[in-house]
């Protein structure tokens, strides 16, 4: 099931977990020395070597052959970078049926093997990313050089290649202002904590993004290991900090109207949706509103513009898919 | 009924309509000029007078014995004046079961004679207060003179000592910024037009109240016929105008957001539930909110703060009341 579907552990504070392998082929360039065609030649091997792959079925999609919404929905939903979505020549997609896999080919490198799960499932997350890079290597000459490690375009994924992150919802720790403190304090542990869904950075809707820096000279289950340990006492400190938070009659308060609110509204931005499920998640987290934490998260992902856009199959205004917006979480929350 | 709970003509914009009697016996001197003892000898003389009206049963109340919450609750009911719940020695109130008649003894005349109706209905309220003038006359020697009429402490009442008066909700004009402008004229037709429920007089929940000020050398009847005219004119010009707001969107949402937030708050401020009520009533009245108006006039007088606290029959903190506040209205608008 797709991530933003799904519950998995402590899924009513880690959204959702992310693995991504960073791979080149030996025999090829980097993308950004590529023309189209070429790129084109190395999507092409891609696909050929993942088809001994059979545990899920992977659909491949031409990226050209996508209008930018689809492909803006798709980035929305986290499945592709954002990056990715706007140049879309020579580059392609290989997608599982369930959302769970998704492998962009030519983006910064030849290949970013993706696993998302929901929930904290760090080992889980990098057992099928590996198991998917055992397939590929068996076909691609990948660029390999000891004692670095995997070769990769930016220097940053150097080593493992690997990125692994965690999407927390912190509403707790952002309204007592622990982020700045907490971004600081996993930064001198070889992590970064930054908000996500908006470019400041300062964490819309109160969802933080928590992944490892470093790639080189440390080796995969260490970097997870860190990873996981460092999110676990995040989790905590958010739990200790709603303990408090539900005691104060103006959160309560807060959590009740933005619940009213996103079931009356005639229009709603997406900024706006964002902030009162926010709200309304650490409600049902904690048993003061009835619904499940998971059709929150739906709502808030499937009821991003590009993403509504596709659904409804037709070009919205702004104003549009605002209304649309509220009808729809309406009929998603009830 | 009491009026806040009834409905009448047009009673979407017209919430209530007030005529009030201004009396005095030439037996006494006016109240400013009594003591206590003097006092109580006026207000059993028209205990007595009012004996011979049989249409209601109205039951005499001695205002020192309130509590203040229980004065400033009949007050907060627009059956009092304000100045009457704060200073209640010496003084009396003779109140009709369904509130619509209310006579004030020893406020600032002997005898203050209210009708208040639900809706727009000045003939009949002149109609039930004269004939419970018709009944005191009979027994009060009333301080009457050729060619003036009835003499009363304030000069502004001299004459027929008859003060009518319609509450409006007027929430399109208010938003079209057409408040001042219409006060300014109708100042020139001998009526004035004012924000009630808040000192400042600018309409907290765009409630207006309109009267008549000219009460010497002019008769009742023309009097009630000049303020019933231009109360259906500003009906119909709150009509146009509210014809056109509801086909903006804008208002639309804020209509349903208002509505959410009353019947999911967890707090509700006295000030702020006047103001939601207001958007929600115009959503009612309009067929966009399926409630009727008259429970949400109930729901904004009954739930002021001292009404709130007698109906509960204990003393309330602000925070308590709040808190209190948002649960009643949800089961009254259920």
């Amino acid at each position: 099931m797709s991530w933003y579907k799904g519950t998995g552990n402590e899924s009513g504070i880690v959204l959702s977990t992310r693995v991504r392998l960073a791979r080149n082929s030996a025999d090829f360039p980097f993308p950004v020395r590529l023309g189209i065609k070429d790129k084109e030649q190395v999507c092409l091997a891609v696909k050929e070597a993942i088809a001994d792959y059979v545990d899920d079925t992977l659909t491949y999609t031409d990226m050209s052959a996508l209008t930018p919404t689809e492909a803006v929905s798709l980035a929305e939903k986290h499945l592709i970078s954002p990056e990715f979505a706007y140049e879309r020549d020579g580059r392609a997609l290989l997608l599982s049926e369930n959302e769970d896999v998704s492998i962009m080919l030519c983006e910064e490198d030849h290949v970013r093997i993706q696993v998302i799960f929901p929930g904290l499932a760090l080992s889980e997350a990098y057992e099928k990313a590996d198991k998917i890079d055992n397939v590929l290597e068996k076909k691609l000459n990948y660029a390999y050089k000891e004692p670095i490690g995997y070769l990769t375009q930016c220097p940053t994924n150097l080593g493992t290649g690997m990125r692994a992150s965690v999407l927390m919802h912190l509403p707790a720790l952002s309204r007592k202002g622990a982020m700045r403190r907490l971004s600081a304090t996993v930064a001198k542990l070889g992590l970064t904590l930054r908000g996500s869904f908006n470019e400041g950075g300062d964490g819309a809707g109160n969802i933080y993004q928590l992944s490892n820096q470093v790639t080189l000279g440390i080796s995969e289950a260490a970097a997870l290991q860190n990873l996981s340990s460092i999110a676990m006492q995040i989790v905590t400190q958010e739990k200790q900090a709603r303990a408090l938070l539900v005691k104060d009659e103006d959160f309560i308060d807060k959590i009740y109207r933005s619940w009213g609110i996103l079931r009356s509204a005639y229009k709603l931005t997406s900024q706006e949706l964002m902030s009162l499920i926010s709200f309304v998640s650490v409600g049902a987290c904690e048993g003061i509103i009835d619904v499940p934490c998971d059709r929150l998260t739906a709502a808030a992902i499937e009821l991003q513009p590009a993403s509504l856009s596709v659904a409804e199959n037709k070009k919205l205004t702004q104003n549009q898919r605002d209304i649309l917006r509220a009808q729809k979480v309406k009929e998603l929350l009830e």
